[in-house]
């Protein structure tokens, strides 16, 4: 049975059950998403103060069977926060429910509501001298419910786990409009079927997160960085597992630069100084976050004198300062802006298993070649075995001259990712922008699981429709 | 629907379609539980070779709607692997899958089918150079699909997380008899809902974990415990704190000590050396595993100077050869055999918000004490928040002199336990012992959604019924 439309009748059902200032006017912003592949349709928008305010939004959806797209900071980068078609939907946004509600420092656990700025809840952790250690580009502005709805990835998953690694409760409203008071602190809590699990990473398609219990850790006592130039992707491994073995936990995060993005920063960005006289192939910006009073400098360079006695690598730099530091995770943090001024053709937010990076890196620039003249830059959180893998036009040429050539680049991208036992979205989701993905790569008896798990949380399809799974 | 037993005619059907050794006579053991709760009825043993042939028992089972009880080492402390009641079950051994399919040591990542041992997970870990940090009592018996299927805690998850967080993918039949190859060594993978955290701490009522791609760690360079004399449980907490702050996540365990429990070793293990001239009233064993150089002698000897200046404790030991740890482990590790020695009147796997912890230590005896005069051993993962919270007779009487008192003990326990934020399960599970736990102190919305995830992916029943859900 198809969905009915937030339309006005149903605004007057829902302005006689709630205070005035819920409904408010529709922002253009709502219906945008950030790389604009999808506009949103309009329909009625929700900003709830609490969590008793969602249930009743989410009540009154249900008995009129009113689609409802879950908004958090929007920065989605799939689709998940956009509804292009089909009935107007009720468009439930937490930005209202903002509050750090708790913080246990020596419990290590902070309880956030869902609309929570990312960075807000770091800074929070930061005030009690303790780390929350999620951490990605769109911080400023993406809020720890959608973090948490989409699973969100980042720079800090090597040591400390994905989004949902961090987090030992929930509290969300289920598609029926019941609340679920799931914010419990507990590290061990074996009572039944993980409904945290299941609600994290279904990108609100089972309901919506309105707070959630984070883990703390303790801020490591110093850090170091540094840029280190290696032979070749198969050499960075190495000194991954080097740097694991010396230093164990204490190695914080491990990404992969490519000169290509190296280039292009030249290219659009030239007033980002460039560490090397000349760009390496291939380099990776490593960071320690030391306890126990073990001095991060002289850790990196006693790192950097085995892995040069081990011919893992070439060349190096080691920030002497957090200035330094800093410049370098600049470095690091401006390559997806150089893409998007460069404009890539197709982008993928792949991962392998880690052994299977240097096949990949070495078989896919053949598979992209043979479909015509382009550009790779490929970059990513190496220690996760995630690689953002982006294919652009030859210098000079515009993205506009290869229409229609997106759709075969990815395929056979992610063709080989599914070769090698990858997979096709590591960190950003399915949201709209893979659905068609899932359904060629995923598991049949995955798949089917997920329908009738689906069906049978929301079985008449209000929650975030058209996410995840096609209808 | 009632089910259909395992009878001679499902025999039958099996023997048609199997090779011949796949059925085998049902020994005793199978039927039985450690703490003798609960006996199973006879039905048929299946031990499948391999997954094709679990799916193959599977799918008979769901046309004939006969139940399954998945067996692993038959450890689990809840009843969950035996049927006492009902149609006579089909019991599903994994023992003979029990292979180390592949081990990536630069990966982090060993492949275990899932009846292997979990001793011999970790020492296929070990022969890599690697560690698989998940460690309980009963490793050297139960099997890695057990562990996964109940979610194991044990004494590794302060630092490495419980089993869940220990499975980067899983290889599961489904209860339709549909295979799910998620067996992925990914560690980032965000392609739909969960699967593989639904189905772990599911207690094999949504299907049969086959296999499990499990996460490895560096082995630390070196490792050092001592047994501290605190003040107070509060004490501990801020030893806790103080360790993790100077630590970070090098502190590997941080277990609490009751003198209840080393009255207990006197009094009927009496050759365990007490290391203590008189048993002090709170200790805490704490095993700190370091890299980068650090010596964990002298780290903790600094922790100990730190928290003695800081009057957290009044004594303690650190080992001062891998003999004397052992020994300190050892008298923990012993605690609960004594327990069993004494004879508990009621036991309880409860877990605590951290900071509830003193509180609960606190007024727990209180309303035991309105029950009568009993022993109390409370003990546990203090750094997990979870405590083994145990109540026994007074010296020279046995536990059966309090008959139907051990349910009354439990309600108390549990109902404190509930209003303080904690779990009437923290690492062992529902099983069929705590069904009625979770019917009382679960939370509603979850219980439907947990009603309506069991009947959308096992409409029939047929997965351990009874364990976790009450029909």
């Amino acid at each position: 049975m198809p969905l009915n439309p937030a339309d006005a009748s149903f605004e007057a059902i829902l302005r006689a059950g709630l205070p005035e200032d819920i409904l408010r006017p529709l922002a253009p912003r709502y219906l945008e998403e950030p790389r604009g592949r999808y506009v949103g349709q309009g329909g009625l928008l929700a900003l709830p103060h609490d969590t008793e305010q969602v249930a009743t939004l989410i009540r009154a959806a249900a008995r009129h069977r009113v689609a409802i797209i879950p908004y958090g900071g929007g920065t989605g980068l799939v689709g998940g926060q956009v509804l292009p078609e089909g009935p107007a939907p009720l468009i439930l946004s937490l930005e209202r429910m903002n509050a750090i509600r708790a913080i246990y420092p020596e419990e290590n656990v902070l309880v956030a509501e869902a609309g929570a700025i990312l960075a807000d809840v770091q800074n929070a952790a930061a005030g009690a001298d303790r780390l929350f250690p999620l951490s990605l580009a769109a911080e400023g502005s993406a809020r720890i419910g959608g973090n948490l709805a989409t699973n969100a990835g980042g720079t800090g998953v090597l040591r400390y786990g994905n989004a949902r690694d961090l987090c030992l409760g929930l509290e969300a409203v289920l598609p029926d409009g019941q609340i679920w008071q799931g914010l419990t602190r507990l590290r061990k809590n074996n009572t039944g079927y993980d409904l945290r699990h299941l609600l994290i990473g279904a990108e609100g398609t089972l309901g919506v997160i309105t707070a959630a219990a984070l883990k703390l850790y303790p801020q490591p006592a110093a850090s170091g960085t540094a840029l280190l130039v290696v032979e070749s992707p198969q050499a960075a491994l190495k000194l991954l597992s080097l740097a694991r073995t010396q230093f164990g936990e204490m190695v914080s995060a491990f990404e992969l630069i490519h000169r290509q993005g190296l280039d292009f920063l030249s290219e659009v960005l030239p007033d980002i100084r460039q560490p090397f006289p000349a760009p390496p192939e291939w380099s990776v910006l490593i960071e320690l976050g030391t306890s126990g009073g073990i001095d991060p400098s002289a850790a990196l360079e006693q790192l950097f004198a085995t892995a040069l006695g081990a011919d893992l690598l070439s060349d190096g730099l080691i920030a002497q300062n957090s200035q330094q530091a800093q410049d370098f995770w600049h470095l690091r943090e401006m390559i997806p802006e150089a893409n998007r001024l460069i404009g890539s053709i197709s982008s993928h937010d792949i991962s392998l298993p880690l052994g299977a990076i240097p096949d990949f890196i070495a078989a896919a620039p053949g598979r992209i070649a043979a479909l015509g003249d382009f550009r790779i830059n490929c970059f990513g959180h190496l220690g996760d075995g995630n690689l953002h893998y982006n294919v652009f036009p030859p210098q000079g040429r515009s993205r506009d001259a290869y229409p229609g050539l997106g759709a075969t680049i990815k395929r056979a991208v992610h063709d080989l990712v599914q070769e090698m036992g990858g997979s096709f979205s590591a960190e950003h989701g399915v949201g709209r922008l893979k659905t068609g993905d899932l359904e060629r790569y995923g598991d049949p008896a995955k798949l089917s699981a997920m329908r009738a798990i689906k069906a049978a949380l929301d079985p008449q399809g209000i929650m975030n429709p058209g996410a995840v799974l096609r209808g």
